[in-house]
């Protein structure tokens, strides 16, 4: 019903059979979610403490004790639901489907009579429910709550999820808004707005809709809501870092429409980012539009790591100026970068313009797929683009970067939503309006577009190969597919003759008129990439990309001290033996560089440099931290 | 009556005159004192609040009102005072003699029965005394009121300071110790111990060194007193930071004589290791002497940066792991060179080699001296090595570091403690044991000396003139001169005749039978210096060093963007103009050199460096941020 703007396909009509892409994806359904659902439940040794399931049920009666975790904590059950469900909806795993009902049950139980949900208020301070929007985040659990009750229900048809979660949405609506009985507050973490656009889509209920849009309207209107309940509570916090709060740091110091370059949480930008993209779109309001698009122009060309990562400050998980892209102290959550894929598959959504499923891809490729293990158990949280393991230390500015994945977090807001963002892949691959399908990634799969009359879309993608991507159709129709920023003067065969497709908006048009077989070459190298002048870390400095990956040095491959290898950017860089170890088979690149040696044999003395030639072997970004662990980098000191 | 080991000379013998350091030590004694005294009494407008004399006047039952400020506050006015009595005992401004016997008048009036003096316990938890010696600082406060008081007497023999003192101090000796009614405690912030050694040697009475002896024997010793203090305390902190508390942060995890490498705070761990060293010294106890000279070669050979900086973490103020010495986002506290140069002093004492006084030049020369402003009324309270003033906002990791110095600080430890020691310089300088004159530092001045008949040996140092050292002694006198380790084959002149001075621990020795000149020429010239290997941040880097000073690019001579700098280190570094308008009359280096160009346009791009040449303006970094502020660095790519 809302074919105005490009949709994602259903997960059960798309299936994924790529070669690094199909092995995480099927790792999610097959071992991922199973072990975060023996996390969440308490049940894995020497694993940071959950406790999530256990709050579920001391807030439903079913057991003793006081809440444990973060106030937010709730939100990890709903992101793994929703990461079930897409498996659900996929036909993987059916198995999911009790652990689900399992789940849903305990959730509904923990539901108040009026709707609240929420397990840290309902058991630790009932009395004191929404009195603390800047720090208590129920609003951020129900977005993940709603969030995850949409997709359960589209993969199941089945409601209880979805009923409790309408009933805590009505609770919301009711409660907050402009009207005088109402509170005139918004979430100091933002999601309940994306979630509600959601839900709407779904129920066709514009009330959700409505107070997506208060919560995006309002926030940062003077008088501050924020300042005026940070009084009302005396200015006490539940985190001490929050004392003299800082308004950018949620993005509530002004309202959203006017916020021109991004700044604060960057989780909590991306999310309101996102939303607003949604609001721009349903309200066909150009004013957000033209908000959205300063702020993704803000954010990735001026405020994003290599990698799609974003934040810069360790301190706050924030940003801080243009251009400040620290490689080793940055904070680059993999939650941020999956927040930027939202905002961007959202934008692309917005304007048509397949140019946003560039960031979208480099968040994806990059810091997303390295928040995770080839094994599926480690996550990190943090993703440096430079690590020196020693000097990742407790109770030192370096305290929050670790130098290898960790099983758990005390916060654990990644592990779920890496989990939900791969086990959902196809809603970036694939789109459609009312005329055409739209491929924006290039991840060997199959689709069946019902809106097409079933036409089967099959894609072999090969990217390893230099980016010869193969896409069958079985019936007639309109394919338009994003010719990604990596491609050099990329080459098309339409049933293996030359074409010389239409370029518009950065898709390649073909309007099929029967079966056939496009072929395209994207002619993807390796390339050294430098960065702006003003991105001080990155001076002289080059990064080795191919295609949508960014590659790195490991120690394991190349020796400690990478600070100190140099490279010469017309070198040949050459193709190593694969990964076999690692999933997806993916190249290693060689290339002769050197060594730099001081010639200092205590802490200083005169400089007496030497080069040693030495041969440098790089590996995806995405799969660092997979082998022996220690010192990485991606980028390296040319030599000028 | 202490002749085993050379002391310092008393301020009043000695006078400085040098262009640099006369300026900055009659500053102190100028404008300084009465400008930081105006401050403690919250007279000046626009400075962050101080409080320290309002806390005394309500401790005193001279004012109503609250505490304000950090628990260590009292210190600020003892560390004036100890820079105050400097001043008088040098003859300087004795106008300060009467303001220093109002604020001595108003602390001993704040002096509990019992002797105990501490305005925040007296004022808000009388209750809580001593129950709090991981954080409450009442030791610190106190070690501070004790070198104070001896200063003070020192200089003009008035006791009411000293008395006040030393029934604090005794109370102290009381209340702490092995014996089964005293506390086994030790102090959260070390500081007690090196003053309890002055005391003990201004008085003779043994308690103070055996207290001193106590507070570092019992240290980290098990079961760990901290520990049970924390669990006495429900783990109720003041500090934030302080949960699950890191014993390594204050040195308390185990013993200080088994502490082979530095580690924790910085300026704690150096005003331990100065206590270390006065008892080793004290007690001629080896095994003590072999922790310190350990825990000095830790510090200085793989945790010290260029500048005589300590500290590699903005959190906790604290040192890392070995050669972690990151330019930009360290702490290097101005505290902590200040306890580089009181440790290096002791070291120096106890052992008789000239060797420690590099790591005390360096600190003084450049951390310390940057610490202060070229009008004495701003401060460094951290000193990067490299700046961009853009990132160092609040809320992020970089918030510790402030690009301009500072009025003030609310934890406003250095601004006072820069003024004790410029205004006790000639304790540096000059030395004296049974035999001996010492000359330690190059600092034109003159000394009377006592302790030789009265003796006056006058310096004329000129390090601008690549290092040229006169020294006239009026009378026959030993003279140990220091050969520092930036001096290129020193060539000395006695009475103008070629001299070969034995050399011995460091020391160029002169048996003078009469009045004589040495003329002594260091040969000091620019030289590039690098790092250890191990030092990633310092990787292909050089520093440009002309004798004990270092040297830096500023924006206002360089323009912005100073990380795309990069020089030859067989450049020709020629003397440029002299900086006439600030203190010292300082060459400036002039060099060719390049301004590296990615060629990118916007955020990444294909890596197409160029070079273009420049020519770069290389000044003091003790005297940086005195123009137009902007970008700073001292670590130069080079052209390898």
């Amino acid at each position: 019903m809302h074919r105005k703007y490009f949709h994602p396909l259903k997960n059960k009509h798309i299936r994924i059979n790529d070669p690094l892409f199909g092995y995480y994806s099927n790792m999610i359904a097959d071992t991922v979610l199973q072990y975060q659902w023996d996390i969440l439940n308490d049940r894995i040794e020497g694993v940071e403490l959950s406790h999530c399931v256990e709050n579920f049920r001391i807030a439903a009666g079913l057991s003793d004790g006081k809440y444990y975790g973060t106030v937010n904590l709730d939100s990890d059950i709903y992101k793994w639901l929703e990461a079930v469900s897409y498996c659900i909806e996929s036909g993987k795993r059916n198995h999911l489907n009790n652990i689900a009902d399992e789940a849903i049950d305990l959730i509904s139980k923990a539901q108040q009579p009026d709707g609240y949900l929420n397990t840290y208020y309902t058991v630790e301070k009932p009395e004191e429910r929404w009195t603390n929007l800047v720090e208590g985040l129920e609003l951020y659990s129900a977005g993940h709550l709603i969030e995850a009750a949409v997709a359960h229900y589209s993969a199941t048809d089945k409601t209880v999820l979805l009923d409790t979660a309408i009933r805590f949405a009505d609770l919301i609506t009711e409660t907050f808004g402009p009207g005088s009985s109402q509170i005139q507050g918004y979430p100091g973490h933002q999601e309940i707005e994306l979630a509600l656009v959601k839900l709407y889509r779904l129920t066709g209920e514009k009330r959700y809709l409505d107070t997506a849009r208060y919560f995006i309207d309002y926030r940062g209107v003077l008088p501050n809501y924020f300042l005026g309940e940070i009084d009302r509570r005396n200015e006490e916090t539940i985190f001490p870092e929050f004392k003299n709060y800082d308004l950018k740091y949620s993005q509530s110091h002004k309202p959203p429409v006017s916020q021109k370059s991004i700044g604060g949480h960057a989780v909590r930008a991306m999310y309101m980012c996102s939303a607003m993209a949604d609001l721009a779109l349903e309200y066909g309001d150009e004013e957000l539009t033209a908000a959205c698009s300063s702020l993704w122009a803000s954010t990735t060309e001026k405020n994003m790591f290599i990698t799609g990562g974003l934040g810069s400050s360790g301190f706050l998980e924030r940003f801080t100026t243009e251009y400040d892209l620290p490689n080793d102290s940055m904070y680059c959550e993999t939650c941020a970068s999956v927040g930027l894929m939202m905002f961007g598959q959202r934008m692309a959504s917005v304007t048509k313009d397949a140019g946003y499923y560039d960031a979208v891809e480099r968040a994806l490729y990059n810091t997303v797929m390295a928040g995770i293990n080839a094994d599926g158990l480690k996550y990190f949280y943090v993703n440096p683009l430079e690590v020196w393991p020693d000097r990742c230390l407790p109770s030192t500015s370096m305290r929050h970067v670790r130098p290898v994945r960790q099983k758990w977090y005390s916060c654990a807001c990644c592990p779920t939503n890496i989990a939900r963002t791969l086990a959902s892949l196809g809603q970036y691959i694939y789109a459609a309006d009312d005329r055409s399908l739209y491929i924006h990634l290039f991840i060997s799969s199959e689709v069946v577009v019902e809106e097409f009359g079933g036409v089967r879309v099959k894609m072999v993608a090969d990217i390893a190969a230099g980016g010869i991507i193969r896409i069958t159709a079985d019936a007639p129709v309109n394919l338009r597919i994003r010719i990604p920023d990596y491609s050099e003067e990329p080459e098309f065969l339409l049933d293996a003759d030359l074409a010389e497709p239409v370029i518009e908006s950065g898709y390649a048009f073909f309007e099929l008129k029967s079966a056939a077989e496009i072929k395209i070459n994207f002619n993807v190298k390796p390339r050294w990439t430098a960065a702006n002048n003003r991105v001080r870390s990155d001076a002289g400095k080059a990064a080795l990309i191919f295609g949508p990956f960014v590659y790195c040095l490991e120690e394991t491959d190349n020796g400690s001290n990478l600070s100190a290898a140099v490279i010469d950017t017309d070198v040949s860089v050459e193709r190593g033996k694969r990964l076999s170890e690692l999933p997806g088979n993916m190249p290693v690149f060689e290339y002769d560089g050197y060594r730099m040696d001081s010639g200092v044999s205590g802490l200083y003395g005169t400089a007496d440099f030497r080069m040693e030639p030495i041969r440098l072997h790089a590996v995806p970004y995405c799969l660092w931290c997979n082998r022996e662990p220690g010192e990485m980098i991606i980028w390296q000191r040319v030599r000028i």
